[in-house]
């Protein structure tokens, strides 16, 4: 061993202690005859003094060492004159006798300090001395702590982890695929899994009762802002159990995990559950931000019809929010609140606002248009009060224009600072519709996925209108952010086929694609059900991150890429005649 | 929930209770007016009655039930009149009131019985069948609790548990990778990692200290008898340790979880290192199963040009073994293991065999060429006694003379009964050489990988004899298993740089597929060193199991495919196409 101590752990107490420490140089500075060297490892930090007065030529050997160097020192431990209280080592520092260059370092093109003035670019391509700085390297931390959390649960409740592969087959239905050639089958390829969803399936007909992993999942996506093609999720699935086992098990596991890492304590009551039609008429969104409320109001009886404001008249859904005490908003801050809701992400026409002046009345910007009567009644409506600013957005299709009310709200909530990181709202979204419409498929999709129950009630709807078709399918919603996500499953086969009916697959695409699945129903399929977390979202949310990439040790940026391994890259020919393939120009037959 | 205790839970202690339990029907018997069913969960078997003199329709009913039905039941806990003693729930039986059946199931292709009547296809075709059977699901479980407790101790010691990417670049060197095209980077291709080595390595150079992962793997070979494409490894890493700090760790760390997972005491005693060079001589391999003696003697000074043998004259090596009390073995047992040893899989030329008689006289098949002085100075040194029986192998190459051997004294360990299950012998294998040489490459190659550190004497013969180097390299193995193995890496820029040169790279070509590796190096990285275990064969080996693919819950057979899944298949023109990938017709140009 190359030390005998850490360099996090040294006390007063171990005052007069010979020790050895190895670890890398933090920063180094000269004050008079001394040199102050801070050797930083991944438990700390320790100051270590290097006196010219007492060997003149270790010091000068000191002052050759640069920043990052690896180093072990022997010496002896000391009480500091001047402590340091900001450091939990801050009260010793360490009389070195003998040092020892382990490994020198270059420069590093970024300081490795919390507040680096490393670019994003350049600290992904050096990933390993971005890591170096000890707030990335407390996310992984969290994430470690985070799943043996998880995992020490899960066991406590009698469930086994269980591998499932990562080659199995492709299916279509769904994300893209990665997929990866077979050099001892040619022509054939597997698929990485997008979840082990069927996989996790089988295990409950296969009577394990109880079932979760930590796992690798991948999505051949276009990537948006928060995506990675590999993610992590915690895989949950459970026999013999209804909605509400689930939702009870894994909300006590929410509660637990926030306690045992956060130190959060999410109370004893219940969640939350909401349906999911509720959160789009309240929030306008499947996965409402709790932290605050600002709620949508319906404004289609106060403002259609009532005047000649032709856009409200033409409108399928008029809402508005309350922002409390924003009546003093200025011009400017408007224009920027409607450029916001005009941006192409969000894509409103425009954005309606009414100030409650101190009297009582109000200002609008459709003043024009309506009579003070119809004004006042708005306000009575959203109970606005003196001081309040309320805004109000439309459109002729209703969920469209719920949705970019919906960004209106959490952009005044950010305002507001109503989103507090270290405040955590949770509640349940459930009663899912079945399915949804696909413009692009001209089809009904599953909304969540083909294997999920749509309530028994419902049933009869399928042949009927099954648009209308509710889904025993429930979301876990942390302060805007769907953590987790699940549903009970179909486990008869003739149920399921009908489902792939409604789908639009043929009997035969069907059995192509899930034949092992339905045939497995044949067996004494038990009724079950689960749910899958994100991984790498709950971590980021415990972590107060803005970004997932922050607690993965080793991301991908936006097209996929490695930056710092340079992968994805050619392979040699020799690797793809053995695989029986070829590569086609992109820019032929184009 | 559908139930309120599970199958494996009641006792004498819950007579008179009313309970629901569900599961499914291992077997239905009818005496007289009464129905038997064995109600199985992953839990254990619980007895249901059905009496046709209480309620005829429900007896009725349940005569109906088949084997595999999931069903569930409301009844009463009562005594049982004839206790059951193998069955922990043997003592009572469940009069039932109430039956309702949640899945019919056709007559499943095999019986699901620890002795079952399935086939290997069949069974792996069915492996949700397959895995109902108790002792398939007691693998499971068992890997279940021995990654918990690996993952405990681990984190006892401070490893952090760090996933790494599966999505990497590929690197020729090893063994064939599994590539995967990248649609976003079209004619690009990433790789899944045969093992996260370098990825473990820039984790150190990030100061991750201890860093642990149980992560799949992949390797695109040829499959032999007990791989898999994808396997599991337990990887680990430190930082700032020597050879000695990582054999004590691990050696701890097996201590462990043997006392925990198997109730097996492996003692207070360290492992035996036994140098590599030793581990050949005396066991003719790199693993040697210690469970028994029967070492290897060398007879090249007793039997080589001491007679007139000519293929004793003429050998490299030769060498025997001796196998106590197995002088009466028959010429039909001697004809078996001549044919063993010249099999095409081992493919020794021939067996000699001397018989030491009760008069201690030597009866030998080469009797006729030596003399008995000289047979009575074979027994001598082979320390033979009235009643043993010497086994002697030769050959032009000493290195696969001592391979045949190995078999030989596995054979003779197992018709011996000298390789029980139950009892285990571990230790560590150390002092490999650096490199190896491949007559179908030409080259040195790595024994382990390119980043292993020679032994620090050593350095000087790469410049010189290379071959003769030395690495800081271990394996543990078990029962004549390696578990797993590991080194001391090479933190230094210029040294890796030159192991490279060793094994035939340009700089270019280094710097090409390992300059990430050796750029970080030169931001300094610490002294560290690792290992990583197979867990497949580690759990293998704790339950007791010939085949890794038994504690593997859905593995694929030797071509590769899960044929469960039907995988790997075709993929749509659609997929090809968005991948520029084309298919090259695998008859032609050949």
């Amino acid at each position: 061993m190359y030390r005998t101590k850490t360099c996090g752990e040294l006390r007063l107490e171990n005052a007069g202690q010979e020790v050895v420490l190895a670890g890398w140089v933090q920063r180094s500075r000269k004050m008079g005859g001394m040199t102050f060297i801070d050797l930083r490892d991944r438990y700390g930090i320790t100051q270590l003094v290097f006196n010219e007065k007492v060997d003149v030529e270790l010091c000068q050997k000191a002052n050759k060492i640069g920043r990052e160097y690896v180093i072990q020192i022997k010496g002896t431990v000391q009480e500091r004159e001047s402590k340091n209280a900001k450091m939990p080592t801050g009260d010793i520092e360490i009389i070195v006798q003998e040092l020892n260059v382990l490994n020198a370092s270059d420069v590093p093109p970024f300081t490795i300090e919390d507040n680096t003035d490393g670019g994003d670019d350049l600290r992904m391509k050096y990933r390993y001395l971005d890591l170096r700085r000890s707030c990335v390297r407390a996310n992984l931390e969290l994430r470690h702590r985070f799943c043996l959390a998880v995992r020490h649960f899960l066991d406590s409740k009698g469930f086994l982890e269980i591998e499932t592969p990562v080659l199995v087959g492709s299916t279509p239905e769904g994300a893209r695929d990665f997929i990866v050639p077979s050099r001892m089958n040619p022509g054939m390829f597997y698929a990485l899994p997008q979840s082990p969803q069927t996989l996790k399936q089988l295990l409950m007909v296969a009577g394990m009762d109880r079932y979760f992993q930590i796992v690798k999942c991948f999505r051949d996506e276009d990537l948006r802002a928060d995506r990675q093609p590999e993610f992590t999720q915690i895989d949950c699935e459970m026999s013999f159990v209804e909605q509400d086992d689930i939702i009870r098990l894994f909300e006590e596991m929410a509660k637990y995990l926030f306690k045992e890492i956060r130190g959060y304590d999410l109370g004893e009551a219940p969640f939350l559950r909401l349906p999911w039609s509720e959160a789009m008429r309240r929030f306008g969104s499947d996965k409402p931000d709790m932290r605050f409320g600002m709620e949508f109001v319906e404004l289609m009886d106060v403002l259609k019809g009532t005047g000649s404001f032709g856009v409200f008249n033409e409108a399928a859904y008029i809402g508005g929010i309350c922002a409390k005490g924003c009546a003093h908003y200025t011009r400017k801050q408007l224009d920027e609140l409607t450029n916001f809701v005009k941006s192409s992400q969000i894509g409103a026409k425009g954005l309606v606002y009414a100030r409650i002046q101190d009297d009582g009345s109000v200002k609008s910007s459709v003043d024009k248009f309506y009579t003070p009567e119809v004004l006042q009644q708005l306000k009575q409506t959203m109970q606005a009060e003196p001081g309040d600013l309320i805004l109000i957005i439309s459109g002729p299709d209703a969920m469209k224009a719920r949705k970019q009310l919906c960004e209106l709200r959490l952009e005044m909530g950010s305002r507001l600072g109503l989103r507090d990181k270290n405040k955590f709202a949770l509640l349940w979204v459930v009663d899912f519709p079945m399915f949804e419409w696909s413009d692009e498929e001209q089809r009904l999709m599953a909304m969540h996925h083909p294997f999920t129950a749509p309530k028994p009630e419902d049933v009869p709807l399928l042949d009927t209108d099954p648009a209308q078709v509710k889904a025993n399918a429930y979301d876990m919603v942390c302060n805007g952010v769907e953590v987790g996500g699940g549903s009970i499953r179909i486990h008869d086969a003739e149920l399921q086929a009908k489902i792939f009916k409604v789908l639009g697959f043929t009997p035969e695409r069907a059995q192509e694609q899930f034949g092992f699945l339905m045939n497995a129903f044949k067996y004494g399929a038990p009724p079950h059900g689960g749910l899958a977390y994100g991984l790498d979202r709950w971590v980021s949310l415990f972590a107060g991150l803005d970004s997932i990439r922050d607690c993965i040790a080793f991301p991908k940026n936006n097209s996929g890429r490695d930056v710092m391994l340079d992968a994805p890259s050619r392979v040699d020919q020799k690797q793809l005649d053995e695989l029986y393939l070829s590569l086609v120009d992109p820019d032929k037959g184009k």
